[in-house]
């Protein structure tokens, strides 16, 4: 039987162009086979959003250090159901996205189109790992992702995951993270989310900003406290989301 | 000190239009002063999407059965965190979803913006439920809906939800409900995703579409399970992701 490297499928939500992407193709590449499909554009916040309303068209791209590039005009999940369907030769055995330009710590990861490609995978039943640098620059210094993208890669490969979890591993910016934590996400919420225009006509409009508010930003269980101390952080993420300790005590009566 | 009403903030996914949104307006307009805030048009899907790159306006329309209407230009988050910055008089009592045209059960609520819209309300501390009726038409017969709707709005209301837990609601179509199970979501995944397409100059395009493959579809403990024999099902569901049974599993060196 042929020695058959392990098949990589990688994607993410900055799109197809992002430096984080081909940083994340480098580190893997002799891991295994990388295939990326990626947004065609940029889709941060997109969470795990669906094209239901308009058809997709796929686009290869040249090569890129040794890896198959193609787009998809959706989302990051559409990118992953596509890839599955018309792309990949056989099944992925492991799902890399990212890596994120910008944090995707705390409980603000619902929104992550990043997390939403790993999510689709880890509900597919293969492996994923979602990476994000706290770094929002286009042109954000990847370097000392690598280590710990290639360690947490290895062993996914190696040991696989438990059933229906998937990863969230964030690495602080600018500078050399002092090791990895395996933490719960943050809880908080955003507050002033919102600047406020008015048009050249007077009407108004609305553009979303806004500050993350940490319930709890003293413990040591959260992810932000470690990047806050120079370590990356790995959250254990469930794509199912029923609160199955409250199953019990609810009751409802017609 | 005045006898002031419930604050019901309501939004959807299908849009300010839909015939499912007016219907919960009229379920529960008698129980407090009702606000609806949902997309300008349909936005099946969505997720938890959050629209980051572009602007946002909201519209007035005429009040319907005695309910404040607004129109926002994005996803069912974004009305949330709109309705909230800039339409509420005052931080709702609580906030319903839907009726959504279509079901929400199973694991594939993770693709809901209904759920979504009730997930962000969650994470802001008010409680919060999704409504979905297992009846995709435009024209869909809701009237089995309203003792259901209106049974759990008034118990909410009442009791309130476990911190950071909301709830997801599932009526079957074309009966009446028999009961109100409270259970877990299914798990499953999509077959057979995409209709493929050749365009009228050989090019290929996709459109979404697909099978629902239950995992384990007589389990008891399950929504599918009790919607197939015309129970509604409510599943108590948590936006936090975090895995945290399987935190101390975990171990990743640098």
């Amino acid at each position: 039987m042929a020695d058959i490297r392990p098949l990589i499928l990688i994607s993410n939500d900055d799109g197809i162009e992002a430096k984080g992407l081909r940083f994340l193709i480098e580190c893997v590449n002799d891991i295994g086979e990388v295939i990326a499909v990626a947004p065609s554009g940029p889709r941060s916040g997109q969470s795990s959003a669906i094209t239901v309303d308009a058809p997709l068209r796929i686009k290869q791209h040249p090569d890129y250090d040794g890896a198959g590039m193609y787009s998809v005009t959706g989302t990051p999940v559409d990118c992953i159901k596509l890839a599955m369907h018309a792309i990949v030769p056989r099944r992925p055995d492991i799902v890399l996205s990212g890596i994120n330009h910008g944090s995707n710590s705390g409980n603000s990861v619902i929104y992550s189109g990043t997390m939403g490609a790993a999510m689709e995978a880890c509900m597919l039943g293969i492996p994923a790992v979602g990476f994000s640098l706290l770094h929002h620059s286009l042109d954000a210094d990847f370097t000392e992702c690598r280590p710990i993208v290639e360690s947490i890669t290895r062993n996914v490969l190696e040991d696989g995951l438990p059933k229906q979890v998937c990863l969230n591993v964030n690495i602080p910016a600018l500078c050399v993270p002092k090791g990895i934590k395996i933490v719960r996400a943050s809880r908080g919420y955003w507050t002033e989310e919102y600047a406020d225009y008015i048009d050249p006509h007077g009407k108004p409009y609305y553009w979303l900003t806004g500050r993350f508010k940490d319930e709890d930003p003293d413990n040591p269980d959260t992810d932000n406290y470690w990047l806050e101390r120079e370590y990356a952080t790995v959250v254990p993420v469930r794509p199912d989301q029923t609160a199955v300790d409250h199953i019990d005590g609810l009751r409802f009566e017609l």
